[in-house]
């Protein structure tokens, strides 16, 4: 619901959700169909869908003129009929559909979310793909991303190399936001040298919302994948708070960084490959991006028997001990700071060093990686980490947590544990940063 | 070592690690103690310790003069003598010493990194002091801080309460960086209505290389403790990646977000409380920081039995019956997005939704937080936060995991299970930011 004022006016003029209408702010004139109430936000501040597929908010002020213009039925606004008529001289582009908010909307009654039918509904919604790419939807599932797991990253491996070996320049893949950086980590192990752009794109803002980023973030993502020549896997969305432009993020270096906002998703331990705009201008990073000229090979096997685990104060090491006897084969730990497990001899309940030792000798492929994020771990440093060492547990370097246990399940599922070990340390898919001389500062 | 051009140099001007030189740089004089090279970086940078205490790193080029001015013992070098005057006239301000990186120096013949035996050489090192307060120390500990445990907590919590009970206008706790944020985290909830602030400090980088942080962070600390104005507990650390100022960040809103640079604290979901300079100016937030008239009360009860745990792509939801059979009280869960699991009906092992519930009725409290750690968790956008919630786990706002788990040990500590789960939404010390509404954009 909008406020008692701004209802008030509605009901006088008769217009109600999904109608035109036009906003007078200052002598200048908007026209555009009325959106829902977002489920937050100033209850006076009317969204707007305006022509060009954009929603705005404009606050509503005592004497300002709203009009209505013409009706709309609810059923067509929300899942528009008509096809998208594209040129043939476009190059293919394959969006893959997933599911997650970019393909959903609010439920006007209940104002829960729920997720659309057809999958093509969401090209309808922004009408400027047209002019970008000649696109081929294909509906692989419809699941918020906390739901997919390795077998889900296999059917969108898959798929993607096909596409690329189709004749699509590139791949867009619509996805929901909580995983998307897993998932996004997987593809660029189990695709190696991809042909073209394979992009991960989601919405953190339901397309009927005011505030939704879905629009622009499809748009860039199809304006990039476009293209073909960024051949990477990444995840492109809002790079700021505002819509000036998406980042293309390396599929390894991203990670989901705040639960709401636009521009969730940061590089982290990495700079981002590129800015794209919707107009179709990509400023790359040159020097980020990867030169392929290999050919692509797709090695979709995955061993879902690793664990992220994390080590704090008064944490208790037989996680180690749990895992194992699970027959689990492989760990990825997030220490502390540069890589650390609490090990004093004084609290032998909390001391991580003959668990970890027990583990690596059972057979598992145990990684350090650190729950600072940023930065790189290292065991020689300090005592403790030299410790760690000792019982053979592996220091990640610059590898994200998450990424680590991703990349640890794919070597586990593709090669021997021993090439697994060995490989873990190996830059497979720009996941790890060469160390950089730093100055005394 | 230094690089072979200056190594030569040095030689031949029989110039050692701790001796006194002067360096000439475009006529500029510049004279001070030579310190050994930082264990990485520009081989041709060479550090000197200025006598304001300051190290300096400049580096080496051709045809510059650098000539020995006096020979230095090493051991003098190290562990000054001198004691440090104090006017009694200041006030005074408590330091407890727990070991830590900003205790420690680089051991010159392995490179490693040792501790200091006396806490007491830390001030020596920072002559500055001594005119900022009068400073009594204590020595608590002398560990790693991945090695503290709740047991070091009530050790420090009742420390830092009898220093501000017996005439210390303030306290500073020098603490490993590694686990500070769960240390500060848990003297917020031990320390009810602080009498005065209570400070903790550390260094990223140990006080004999070039780019440490020890000093500045010391006296920065010790100005806003000798104050006395701000009570909160917190950690005050670099502010910015250069030596402009520290940040003093609330202690249940602080998280270590970097391994190695020196502004590796940041205040998550808030503002920081102030800017402290090295010459006693202090900016206050003073919307950010509480006002306190109540007394101060001491409550150091842990229950150690809490767990923090992960939820991510192919995780395994009985890591929650393995908790509530080892007798564990509580759990956190690091879920994703805006505080997801995985709850998929097509891939029952990595469903969570039944453990969750079992959890529940076991007795334990679980409460749900996000791996963005930006942002606030919220059960009620999508289906899938919705069924979570209907198991009784307890969605946990806007604070971190780390702070969570921290509150919910204290929490099961002193209170009734059924108290603990109400007192977990409760904003007890700044962990929990009242729900702002956010404009559509």
């Amino acid at each position: 619901m909008y406020s008692e004022q701004l209802e008030t006016i509605f009901k006088k003029q008769k217009i109600e959700i999904g109608d035109r209408i036009k906003f007078t702010v200052n002598k200048k004139e908007i026209e555009g169909v009325l959106m829902p109430r977002p489920d937050s936000g100033n209850p006076n501040i009317i969204v707007v869908k305006l022509d060009n597929g954009y929603n705005i908010g404009l606050e509503y002020k005592d004497g300002q003129i709203i009009e209505k213009l013409s009706q709309h039925k609810k059923e067509e606004f929300l899942f528009p009929k008509s096809k998208i008529e594209t040129a043939n001289s476009l190059n293919k582009v394959a969006l893959l559909y997933t599911g997650g908010t970019i393909g959903s909307k609010i439920d006007y009654m209940t104002g829960g979310v729920y997720m659309l039918t057809k999958p093509e509904e969401l090209l309808h919604e922004v009408p400027e793909l047209k002019n970008i790419a000649n696109i081929e939807v294909e509906h692989l599932m419809s699941v918020a991303s906390e739901d997919i797991s390795y077998k889900e990253w296999q059917i969108m491996a898959k798929k993607a190399a096909d596409a690329l070996n189709n004749n699509a320049v590139g791949v867009v893949i619509t996805h929901g936001t909580d995983t998307m950086h897993y998932t996004s980590a997987a593809l660029s192990f189990m695709i190696e040298n991809p042909k073209g752009p394979i992009v991960l794109t989601g919405a953190q803002r339901s397309s009927d919302r005011g505030s939704s980023d879905a629009f622009m973030n499809l748009i860039c993502s199809t304006q990039l994948a476009s293209k073909g020549n960024i051949k990477e896997v990444g995840i492109c969305m809002h790079g700021t708070h505002s819509d000036n432009y998406c980042s293309f993020i390396r599929g390894s270096k991203a990670r989901k960084m705040h639960t709401s906002s636009r521009d969730a998703f940061k590089a982290i331990n990495s700079r981002e490959l590129a800015k794209v705009y919707t107009d179709g201008k990509i400023e790359i990073d040159e020097n980020a991006v990867i030169k392929r000229s290999e050919k692509m090979v797709l090695k979709t096997e995955f061993e879902p028997k690793v664990a992220l685990i994390m080590s704090y104060p008064n944490s208790d090491p037989q996680i180690i001990e749990y895992y194992s006897k699970k027959g689990y084969k492989g760990l990825i730990i997030e220490g502390t700071g540069l890589g650390h497990a609490p090990v004093s001899t004084s609290h032998k309940e909390y001391n991580w060093l003959e668990a970890m030792k027990n583990g690596v000798e059972s057979g598992m492929v145990i990684g350090m990686t650190s729950q600072c994020l940023n930065g790189r771990v290292n065991g020689n440093v300090y005592r403790n980490g030299r410790l760690i060492q000792e019982t053979g547990v592996v220091y990640c370097e610059d590898m994200l947590p998450e990424v680590a246990y991703v990349k640890l399940g794919f070597l586990l599922g593709n090669h021997s544990k021993k090439d697994a070990k060995r490989l873990l340390l190996k830059n497979i898919a720009g996941e790890i940063t060469e160390k950089t001389d730093f100055e005394v500062q």
